[in-house]
């Protein structure tokens, strides 16, 4: 397999095979020092997401590249349709590869078709953000040692959970068993959930006690006050969701929590210091991944 | 010619035979690789500008050195004079070249006075922005083979345009044969024209079409709303002075189209995978400039 | 003595044997380069501070090494408690050392907590400055050859002045004679007086001419006017202690002037050209003190 040049867009753009093809490439390429000696990365980051941001750039420099960029857009007007092509066309005669956020449905696709250069999206508004999706199934695999055949429950937002609607399109040949736990009013989207029910086992509740002795990861999501109406509902809502130790006792012992942070309450701090959980190794495998979809894209794997 | 230590303030300060020197040597820098191992560059931005932020940061990294700087100036007063000598004297013992960019004129050169290490100033008010100049003489050098007896035109706001006041500057002892194409209100002053006209061959229009099908290079320029008292005023030249392939049918076929961009609608897009369009590739064509001045002035050309 | 791994977060952690070991360590590895090849600096600054970034970033690059990191927080809240501290533990996994400026005093102590890997004071508030404290017992040894035996007066806003609190701390077991130059209102704060006394002769006045031909060192601090209730009071106070030329024909010969910088007013330009003002030299000190700083934590010196 080649992706030598191509772009990372959306995670529906990748076959089961290739994605089991790049996470098997990444403990092999974060060993490597300087293949990515003379590399130019453009990031260009049109609205703050410093944790992305610093992951990319990080597994750049691991890799002995360079990275020029920027890490908000200072204007009040967001750039987009020429004014975007322009500056995305001049950046490309600057760097090898761009990594670009943008609040804008589409932007990086925008962006991929008129740069001659690789393109990776670090996150286009409520769309797309392949990369996180990338790092999700890498830190799944090495917690349990394979994708397949496993029980994965999704909690909080799955009404708008990018995350998890990339997560679980991902996972769709990998024979999961989904759990979908959430508060009505933040329940997977009807449409999505008829989609993975096609090559998916899905189940949904609302009380993660109901399911929690099933479960072999749990990814857990932020609930945001801004989804609600009434301060009251989402206070209930929090109180019910949120793991602590009792939670743990009720699970099984090999459970694993994942959340792609940041938290607002859902994961007590007394959980952090437990085997069980495993959101900052994901958070951390942001740069093992980059690194290799960075070698690949630029043909240095 | 030896311009090490040497600071590049203004295109004025620097003769023919400088400028061709300067300009041969950028083939030759642009191949080669950690020339500027372990030099770094201060990259000063009191006001943003991402274009040519980035370009300069792109050609320290390609030869091998590295940066450290700030992209614009929080605070909301304008750092000027003793505390801008201070800042500059206080970085200069910190790397090894100076960009700065500032939003006020002569700022550059009081930079280059206080600086040990050699200073480029990437632009200052209204007033200067030598490698700007330097990688448009280049871009005609390139098209064109020769910067020798060109007709060049220059269209839009004649007026205000910083860009274009250099680039004729820079042009006087070529032989260059001038056309001014703008609006009444827009036009070259008349003290810069006079100057000119001592030279070179100048002429001076409002309408393209009166001299379209002389030119072997047009470098368009962009109008800004804010130069015009009345709406109606800006809309009736922007509809006047508009690039499309309408106008390209008149012109010779070899004619070149430059912009320093942004453009804001001078340009039309339909002309961008046109071989007379080549504003991209001149905004390109910044990194490997700026890859030889850096070296030049530090020595290692 | 071996720092490998340490965090720098006070001065107040480190024994005279250690500040002069690691003091003898600078001029050694300033010489040095590619010794941090492959080390990954994260420079996390929730304020700006440009200098002092600028410093730790052009150390950390001069040794071959690489920086993340952001120059602000652009959040209008502070990010504090546990928000700081998840973040703390994302970034402690992708760099391998830390470097934390915070408006909240205590945050670089919580963060040496929370992180694997070493983290180093940028500023905590009003509280610690630890590595101006190295550049500015560095500049002392290095001007006068010793710190033994000194007669330091210390100028200005001596109630908040953070870098003299720390430097007189510093200074403890040196044997120095103090004296501690103020107006009534800005006078060192008492307890701190009472502890100094305990190992350092110290004398207090109003008037720098009482004491200005005893003085090897004078580190002289910016007086701000927001200390003041009345304005008049501010400029009777500024038009006092302000060192000139006339100031310069008082002192000793050799008397040699520091300020942490930046200035207003309290030092005049006129000074700027003479031996004596060691100001700036004392500026682009903090490079390699605080390469010496990272690549002692980083074991790599």
């Amino acid at each position: 397999m080649n992706f030598s040049g191509k772009d990372i867009i959306a995670i529906e753009d990748f076959s089961k095979e290739e994605i089991v093809y790049i996470l098997n490439k990444v403990d092999e390429i974060k060993e490597k020092k300087n293949i990515l000696n003379g590399k130019l990365m453009a990031s260009l980051f049109f609205e703050p997401s410093t944790r992305t941001r610093l992951s990319f750039e990080a597994a750049m420099k691991k890799l002995g590249g360079h990275v020029i960029g920027f890490s908000d857009w200072k204007d009040s007007s967001v750039m987009k349709g020429e004014d975007l092509i322009d500056t995305i066309k001049v950046v490309d005669g600057y760097a090898d590869v761009i990594v670009i956020r943008h609040p804008q449905e589409g932007s990086a696709k925008i962006a991929a078709e008129v740069a001659n250069n690789p393109v990776i999206n670090g996150g286009d508004g409520t769309n797309q953000h392949p990369t996180q999706t990338f790092l999700d199934l890498y830190t799944i695999l090495k917690t349990k040692g394979t994708l397949e055949n496993l029980n994965i429950g999704f909690l909080g937002d799955l009404k708008y959970g990018r995350t998890v609607h990339s997560l679980t399109y991902a996972l769709k040949d990998f024979n999961t068993k989904m759990f979908f736990i959430s508060p009505e009013s933040l329940k997977m989207p009807t449409e999505l959930i008829n989609k993975i029910k096609k090559y998916s086992e899905c189940y949904e509740c609302t009380d993660i006690f109901d399911v929690v002795d099933k479960l072999d990861i749990l990814y857990a999501t932020r609930i945001q006050k801004e989804r609600f109406m009434f301060e009251d509902d989402f206070k209930r809502v929090q109180g019910t969701y949120k793991l602590d130790e009792e939670f743990l006792k009720k699970a099984r012992k090999d459970i694993k929590i994942m959340h792609p942070l940041p938290r607002v309450g859902e994961i007590k701090h007394e959980l952090d210091f437990s085997e069980n959980a495993i959101y900052f190794q994901q958070a951390h495998n942001g740069v093992p991944v980059r690194m290799a979809l960075l070698s690949l894209v630029l043909g240095k794997a």
